[in-house]
């Protein structure tokens, strides 16, 4: 009998962050599991914003709320992760132990040690293996965070504008730049010979080395959110950049005036041309607040839509699928580099809650991972 | 021989309203005419906001220059109007005298008391004949007006939301309840059972006649622009009429604060609901510049996009003369009442070009338009 001390980051109401995160021990017998259930330890969670955004009391996004784990009405934290199938039960076909997997429901709950779920031959599977040991695939490091920023970015490139030009004449323009989504989006521009122009911000004491990790990802152009905001830039060195090219897209994570920013670089003539550049918002680190001039929308013919990974994944499971295949593909393929994140091992002496609040304290210096083992 | 000593007004060049409009004559004999030429006679001809706009060096939509009319080169203006045919060349079998005809290319330049167009046959034809002796359709005045504001208010109902709820729970709310587009756009929304809400200037000293008007015409609530903007409407009143249905159109003609307001007023989940309300701006009387809540486009899923017919017509010719065979069809069968406007009838004493210019200074206060006889 193989008695695991699992532990988990839930919370129990909604409530104010981080005092409404509580650690959680449960149990999970490797030997009494039911039939058709498989135990996995986690190789890799990361802590995104809007998993701890689904702690408020506004979000839409809503946590899954469980008894199962004992003490009580609670809900685990985390929407992304990896874990090892370290157990399956005698009736279980679509798994084996090794087997690396990845969630495939919204709202999961991945900030914990170990799951034990139940896989039903014919049943709609609550993972999705991504490597085992008769096919290879991704990395558990790869796994473990494929499902928001990659295909963020997979989307935000292939599901707006369908019509790419083939021959490197099309442009996008991304607020975002030393994000993990606009590190993978300059990859997935470039596989579709698009030209990238990646904004960061102005003053980083990195920014050197921030610019030169983005070329050396395929990113055509770094400029800061100074330069952007510049009429030199608006009027002279884009244009020259871009020719009798096209900027066709532009993604923002900002929000405030960097979304008008962004909307002023855009091509697009209403009147003699039928493509439709996009200006589409995935986020907001700025203002919420968002303006533009309404002359850029009818005498360009901009659209303006909104992207949100969990909205397509709860609506469009089909579509997500397709795209985390796709991305699955070309990250094994080597086709995209796996972009690093900071990881926090956990280590038992400081505990498990205390170390996701170490990623949680790091947010804003990049991707942040807890890691199991 | 009929020599007939006709009128336009034109421009030599761009510039400065009103200096740059110059009246022009010219000659029409109707023995003369080719032989797959014919004359029309101007039956109406409105002054459109956007006619005046292509006396402008920015407007992106070019009038059309020509030196067939004496002179030198210049264009005429006006996109719009209706004209009945005088005079048909020996060879031309598109058209007869009596004829009612519209335009059927942008920029025609219709503010002239006569038209000599050539009609080969199998060629694409300058005119689009509505109404005949052997086939009788728009009455002139009908025909005048009709390529603008109907078809703009028949392609703001149907050119977005495509799955429009057949039984009347879904909403369209508008500002410029009150223009011409406005008084179509409710009948285009009854006519499949979409519910609107139109929103007219406060303080209009026929402000009870402008709202009989417009529920005659079958709008289901008009508020006023002060009403829409204030936490009663929002809160209580405009959900309290909308229930379980949905506005899942704005439409906006004002920009500035208004955009804002009704893009408050949309309905929309992104997160539960795979339908996307839409906010489309098809121009401005009030500021550019347009401001919206980036929450609201990702949490209701808003689309942003414009509309403006002289690209539709430009860019989609099938489109919009299919919009246009609708129009007509729905006025024909008395489904689409006509919807009066100004006359400025021309005096010879007066002028051709003071007649518009009359009609340019009453531009505000509703549709106008110049009669030639």
């Amino acid at each position: 009998m193989v008695k695991i001390e699992a532990k988990a980051v839930v919370i129990f109401e909604k409530g104010k962050l981080p005092e409404v995160l509580k650690e959680h021990t449960f149990t999970v017998d490797t030997d009494a599991i039911g039939e058709y259930q498989v135990v996995g330890e986690s190789r890799g969670s990361p802590v995104n914003v809007s998993d701890l955004a689904q702690t408020g009391h506004a979000y839409k996004s809503q946590p899954t709320w469980t008894t199962e784990l004992g003490g009580g009405r609670l809900a685990v934290l985390g929407n992304e992760g990896a874990f090892e199938i370290i157990a399956v039960g005698k009736g279980v076909t679509d798994f084996e132990v090794g087997d690396i997997v990845i969630p495939n429901r919204p709202s999961f709950g991945t900030w914990r040690s170990h799951i034990v779920e139940t896989c039903e031959p014919g049943k709609h599977l609550p993972l999705r293996c991504v490597s085992s040991h008769k096919n290879p695939g991704l990395t558990a490091e790869q796994a473990s965070t494929i499902r928001v920023n990659p295909s963020t970015a997979y989307d935000l490139v292939n599901d707006y504008i369908k019509d790419w030009d083939p021959n490197g004449n099309d442009w996008i323009i991304q607020s975002g730049g030393n994000s993990q989504v606009g590190k993978y989006l300059v990859q997935f521009a470039k596989l579709r010979n698009i030209k990238t122009i990646s904004i960061i911000r102005h003053g980083k004491p990195d920014h050197d080395e921030i610019v030169k990790e983005l070329k050396d990802l395929g990113a055509t152009h770094v400029i800061t959110d100074v330069e952007a905001a510049s009429d030199k830039f608006k009027n002279e060195i884009v244009p020259s950049w871009v020719g009798s090219g096209a900027i066709r897209l532009a993604t923002d994570c900002v929000g405030g005036d960097t979304f008008r920013t962004l909307s002023e670089y855009l091509t697009g003539d209403y009147m003699t041309d039928p493509r439709r550049p996009y200006l589409v918002t995935y986020g907001f680190v700025g203002s919420f607040d968002v303006n533009i001039s309404g002359i850029d929308i009818l005498s360009k013919g901009i659209i303006i839509a909104p992207y949100w990974l969990t909205s397509k994944t709860r609506l469009k499971r089909e579509e997500a699928i397709h795209t985390l295949e796709e991305v699955s593909r070309l990250i094994i393929e080597g086709k995209i580099k796996h972009v690093p994140f900071v990881t926090h091992k956990y280590d038992a002496k400081v505990g498990w809650l205390n170390t996701y609040l170490m990623a949680i304290r790091d947010i804003s210096k990049g991707k942040q991972v807890v890691t199991y083992k």
